[in-house]
């Protein structure tokens, strides 16, 4: 107990077991859900560029929308993967950047998202073939 | 026009833009998503072990349904990621393995479940400050 009467936060004590994101209950399968969600790919990836505004971000990012590209940041956030960096000025501007630890995770998204633009064209074949297979 | 009066089958037009995952109408977008899907993830970290029968997917992969675990299959299988072996026995057998694309796709997310596993310390670190900040 600590002065105010509360338990100290104890991280290893959510710990004791060896994460395992094949295990239902364990918490390491969130986070990975974090970044590899449709919108937190992306996001990442793109922020291995440099730092973005909300509004870059959400041109850059086709198709998401205000609400979950906010959603998407605050996880990533949380989660201690993006800086969020609100400037006192008028009009507001607030900033995103990754944090070491999500630069590290950013690189590997981005390298799975360039391996995939690269076998579009495998991918779309074995789709032809599966579905000619089917017909 | 091939001699049945369709048109024949012609992948690259598909691709006339540079394939291009930020591009809300790119198909690279769905690709990746089947890879870095809640359950395509998983599945392919442990189809890189090697061959599996569908009832041993489903016990590794904890809190998987039938259900699920079939349509992230099917996406996998279409996709030119996993093979599907059905042995013609009786009771009936269904092995699932890795083709060399999916291998490679398979590879880049198990590492990065490995990474999340091995960081979870540090993102729970990361949420406790977060919601201390908030609270």
């Amino acid at each position: 107990m600590d002065v105010r009467g509360e338990e100290p936060i104890d991280v290893t004590a959510k710990l004791r077991a060896k994460p395992d994101v094949n295990a239902a209950m364990c918490p390491s399968r969130g986070v990975l859900e974090h970044v590899t969600s449709r919108w937190g790919v992306l996001v990442l990836a793109v922020l291995l560029s440099g730092t973005h505004r909300f509004s870059e971000l959400r041109r850059t990012v086709g198709g998401v929308s205000e609400k979950m590209l906010a959603q998407t940041l605050q996880n990533l956030e949380r989660d201690g993967f993006v800086h969020r960096d609100a400037h006192p000025v008028i009009p507001p501007r607030v900033d995103y950047s990754l944090t070491p630890l999500g630069e590290e995770a950013a690189r590997q998204v981005w390298a799975l998202a360039r391996w995939t633009e690269q076998h579009l064209a495998d991918v779309l074949q074995a789709r032809e073939t599966f579905d000619a297979a089917r017909a």
